[in-house]
């Protein structure tokens, strides 16, 4: 059960309607969305419901059969649009983010900003801590590839997206780009997503490698019930047994989980396939199956990169990509 | 390595090129491809393609790479389209067969036969012998389904494509159907397979819920490999560990396997998803990531289905999928 | 719901208690349980239990919780041993049968066959007829495997089980065989699976490779309802992501699926690791997590066996094995 | 390819090593193991080996095949022992970690500390601080958990060991814990990786629910090539299909890593089986197949348990699964 309280509620209506929970020793939390208090009571029963909404500074009860969550699609039924400083994701444009996996350099991430800005790419992707496998690995450029995002941002106007890895680093991160990032090992990072509620800038958070819809929704939870409701979803493929691709893209956690909750879902092609000869027709298929947009590694010379090289599209392909896309997004009633 | 011999080559040059290997303590296969002999040496080192070319009967010498399979794009670099009496499987017409899981009496399947004609399928779907996890669910109606899809077929002028079970049973199936489904749990049942080669009618082969995409390829080459050329593979979803579908679509199946074989590749969104409400993306997915061809299941009234009634479409659901799929094909350059 | 009837009862009494149950509504099975007519009614509410029990003729009503099967614990609590040929499996005694996975020649399987005797398995294992991935792969001798595991038989006293993948040919196997046994791939081949519930040697049936245990346990209660109360079930490992095994042994379900089912359960370590330094493991474990027996790979001369040579024991690796598995089974009161 | 330096190698050896490799474009890492400079290759090719061989300060070089680990069998072919305040891990003694998944309060770990300890437990677990899926649960009850299981070390004599979830809380959790422990969502937690490995306490790192071998334990070289060579690895059940267990304890792990790394590896039977009606059996097999401990949830009454209550074990039970490891840990020639 989601207990909303009216705008004008006094202070102390929170407190009485826990009180009342209470009283049926039910559970509950207070969180805020969006300056109005909210109450979170996952086990009450709906027999409760009359008399919780019989409070005075009760707005609405919402009984939501699944979790009790701010994420689902009960609690708001209208689909969100997400604003990342002036590109709205969620709405009826397809919004393509696009750039190179890690950051090496300002030639390497100007030309490329350069490049996916002319083929109609919204946002910059470009990371500055990466989370490797092997502690051997080149790891990122840290902070001197967050000034280079910048100089891109304002040479170009694209706003940008960076991951974050530790708690630690979030005010770093947040203090350059205009989105933070939560990549699939840290999707059950609570520390880390809890920290991100408690900052403004807006969330893409990635699907852990084995996460069901319903923990990736309760991961999202995290963030927005600390206080940020900014939260963009992506799909990056799961883990299965087939070997022919780096994850196994689930396409059909589109449709899936856009009945489940109201956030905009994107879906990375890139890192599912793990190749980038599969990345059109994966990219082509996410807008077809009705994602909110993409966010695709694009090198200017994918056989130099750094990091995950094999599935980078250069440069011209991404403008061939964007054409397929426009084409599709027009038959489906969208814009690019 | 495959081995092509020429048309005119004398009835001893098959022998005489088995030999050669032999000689090389190479171990060969002898078939026959529409009417050409060939023969596959899965092991043979490249060294000796020399020697092996050199024979006045080898036509031509193919180093495969991957697998040696009649199936492979390294023996034939062109998309095979197949022909199931009249439609074509695999061109530029993007096919969609439609019909309900199984048969069940004759208002049933002529109601639906004559809905998915009007909606624009191209062929028909309805299944006489059924493989169901319980002993004590509904098994099918036997050859009395086979007489109604005839009659359907009749009614409609639609083809139509029926799952057999057993060895026993291909020749009672193939009397009727003008193709033959093997369904997702006898992928791997090879007599039934080798079966299906030694008949004329086309095979829609399934893929198994746990193949990987070279143990798919293998089974297709069971049966092209007994005789029969015209295989149509179908993409249905692997068994992952999300819940929230009954299994996962592996879209990215569908570019990854049209890398690796010259056969047509269609998409079966409904025993995917097992959630009708799904099905429209997953087919709009199917069609946007360059599949051949849907098989969807669709019922006058899924709700009394005797089998997968969740996952079927109504004639008008149907119909609303068709329209959303003839602009996305305009779109790809295809026809529906 | 399942009912049985008196030993007893007239023969109009089944179908007494059939239109009993029709007339509210409730599909209904008769099958024959070593003599017994039972009738299955996977469907019937709790409610008809005190109507149906009233019938004169019905000795007693199962309430069975998960899927009304006769494999289920709730209809049979007292756990079955199974005579094969002399050798009890289920029982006191933890059963090893041992063998190589294909029968190459005389001189192979006679000098495994006295190896396995002298070190303490209780059977003897090997096959005729072999399921490759590869139409192009060695398929196994036939017939004449058959006469020699039957020659090996005769010399050693080991009763032998052998595969069958075909319908058409349960009578050839059963024809020598002690106990045929059902593969992985051949898990949901329903036909093969009624077939060898027709015919009375008991059967060996290995869990599909990503079968769930319902779904294991619903292809057994295909043989059992058929009329062969004789199954042996075989865990053999699932399709996972990890790629270090070839199989994911499930050690889980060895407890697990004894709780649900009154058939004994062995374990195949050799499928299920795909390399034999990881079987004598493996095995152990099975001991040690309660599983009935084991089916070992056991080769004279691994680096040279036409089929999984990887896998198979040497004979004095397989004796070694015996010796460990000894002293754990004394440790847990069991015999060998 | 790994380095191992000469432990008097003057302070400029390492550099020059490192331009040796520079030279070759080889990169490469310098890292401390216990007081010792080693330099670490991993794209090393073999011809090098004689080259840096030969310079003056090098010890041994070690080509490893597979990835160049200080955690790997190649660099430490001896299997090391790790000593938690006394206690020895990855010797001769099977090692059982026993105690509640949450501390809920001073009774209950008081009451479980000393249940265990009478059983044979050598180290108690039970943590401050829980990861779990919904903001909305019991999240643990931080610093005064970790005071409470202060108390009762104090009082058994057993030496305890507590999750951490934020690098911020490292310092706090190795103030009071014996061992610290990573959770399975935060094995690819990679900057708390490096954290524990600049501390001195010992670390359990759990396997990532879809983490292969590989992947576990280059998240075990984060730790150790930090400089924290005190880590052992636990196996607790992999994420696949089957929806009988919670996870899906991959037995064949414990052979396999044990293969690839010298660090020891135990087994948690509760996480995986999520029943604890199937935990001694999987315990049993643990032991079996080779494991060097366990880590088992018990708890006073697990029927009101704030987390995990259905995997606990009651004090009884444990008491007589230790029993039973016993019987088998003495038929194997190991102590408890």
């Amino acid at each position: 059960m989601i207990i909303v309280l009216k705008p004008d509620a006094p202070v102390e209506a929170a407190a009485e309607v826990i009180d009342l929970l209470d009283t049926a020793e039910v559970e509950s939390h207070l969180v805020v969305d969006q300056g109005r208090e909210v109450v979170i009571a996952p086990g009450a029963p709906s027999e409760l419901v009359a008399m919780v909404a019989g409070h005075g500074s009760v707005e609405r009860v919402v009984k939501t059969g699944g979790p009790a969550m701010l994420v689902s699609s009960a609690y708001s039924p209208m689909r969100t649009v997400i604003d990342v400083s002036g590109v709205s994701v969620g709405g009826d444009t397809f919004v393509v983010i696009a750039g190179p996996c890690a950051v090496e350099g300002r030639d390497q991430i100007l030309e490329v900003a350069h490049a996916v800005k002319r083929h109609g790419a919204r946002m910059l992707r470009g990371d500055a801590f990466k989370p490797r496998t092997s502690p051997y690995s080149f790891q990122g450029l840290g902070e001197s590839a967050l000034k280079l995002l910048a100089d891109a941002r304002e040479e170009t106007g694209l706003p940008f997206v960076a991951e974050v890895l530790d708690t630690r680093d979030v005010e770093l991160v947040a203090g350059y780009a205009d989105m933070i990032r939560v990549g699939t090992r840290n999707m059950s990072n609570y520390p880390l997503l809890r920290e991100l509620g408690r900052q403004p800038k807006p969330v893409l958070l990635k699907r852990g490698r084995t996460a069901t819809l319903d923990e990736w929704l309760s991961a999202a939870e995290y963030v927005y019930g600390s206080g940020n409701p900014n939260v963009v979803l992506v799909e990056r493929g799961i883990r299965t047994f087939e070997p022919s691709t780096r994850n196994t893209l689930d396409i059909s956690a589109i449709p899936s989980v856009k009945r489940k909750t109201h956030l905009p879902v994107l879906v990375d092609p890139s890192h599912a396939a793990g190749d980038s000869g599969l990345v059109p027709a994966l990219a082509r298929a996410a807008l077809a199956a009705g994602a909110d947009g993409l966010i695709v590694d694009v090198h200017p010379d994918p056989s130099t990169a750094l990091v995950d090289g094999d599935q980078a599209l250069e440069p011209s392909q991404f403008g061939d990509l964007m054409s397929q896309l426009r084409s599709i997004a027009a038959a489906l009633g969208l814009s690019l």
